[in-house]
């Protein structure tokens, strides 16, 4: 599917088809895509949680106000993100760049995070951002629908998925096979509404 | 151009022709497909200010590390987000929804948000992070390169474009046309890195 058409295409899909099952195939494409998205300083701090276990899907729905997609959908993806990656080997991030690349840019990612809590959480929800998209427009282009979703108790998901203390978790995203369109765009803004010339 | 060849496509480019422009219908295109990208209860928070006043880019280069890609891209945008959307007339949002779905969601819009100053402002960040990942993919598409950057004074920036005390930045895409290639990618995650099964 033409990159513009996927981003035409894709909304947020409440309703699925409980029987379809996503191959290992099509999971591994989607996630191959995913990983393939920008982060800051290349430290690749997403951690994607797919959960399949039917009774894991049923004790996240009972916390995510009992949304039918958490359970029916394909797959359920919780986007998390390290906060402290930064601080964990970085080298490794820039293990195969030419040494004077090494040299310039692995020096710079402790003091650009260090003590900086606020920013280290920013970083996962900005990278979790662009993952998230990237695994919704790739989903929209291998024929199937997505729910962004945020409205769920972040601390017991947490708690159910054994979420590390340094990790932060971005939004999930339910995945599959559409049983009902999306409602039309429900009041959308005009371009001229949000896009801003040099300066407010 | 196909999503997933976009997908991959897609690498930060620092060096850029200071001579090219993007024309108004290219502008034009590009952030009509940001605006398809989805936010949490339709609140379509973000105001992207396209910087083209080069006095004003330059001031921007002078606190991002003076990166060249700042002045030298065709476009630079700033991802900003009002983080208190929520509460601005919210019912515009879903102005044009069934009166049983405005009826359920409007006014689930101010508990979710009130109070809650880190939920408004990662609210922000995943959104920017949506909307630049879709930016960045429809520019590629479109045979644009682009660097998404971090690396600056969020305060001075902030400064610089006269953001509102209730808006915050998410990041910066500079766009344009390439003169060198990104460099081979410097040190990847396997997947099996990055993607968990169903816990921790």
């Amino acid at each position: 599917m033409e990159t513009f058409e996927a981003i035409y295409a894709r909304r947020a899909v409440k309703n699925y088809d409980p029987e379809h099952q996503l191959s290992e195939e099509e999971l591994h494409k989607l996630f191959e895509a995913a990983i393939q998205s920008p982060t800051s300083f290349n430290i690749q701090h997403w951690r994607f949680v797919l959960v399949r276990d039917p009774s894991l899907r049923q004790q996240i729905r009972a916390v995510a106000a009992d949304q039918a997609q958490v359970t029916d959908a394909s797959a359920l993806v919780i986007l998390t993100g390290d906060m402290m990656a930064w601080a964990k080997e970085p080298a490794r991030y820039w293990r195969n760049a030419p040494k004077e690349v090494q040299d310039i840019l692995v020096p710079w990612i402790q003091p650009f995070h260090e003590g900086k809590e606020q920013l280290q959480r920013d970083e996962v929800m900005r990278s979790c951002g662009m993952a998230g998209q990237t695994i919704m427009l790739a989903a929209k282009a291998m024929g199937y629908d997505t729910c962004p979703m945020i409205g769920f108790d972040a601390e017991a998901v947490a708690e159910l998925i054994r979420l590390p203390k340094d990790h932060a978790i971005g939004f999930m995203i339910a995945i599959g096979k559409r049983t009902k369109d999306a409602w039309p765009k429900p009041g959308q803004h005009a371009l001229e509404d949000v896009l801003i010339h040099d300066r407010f």
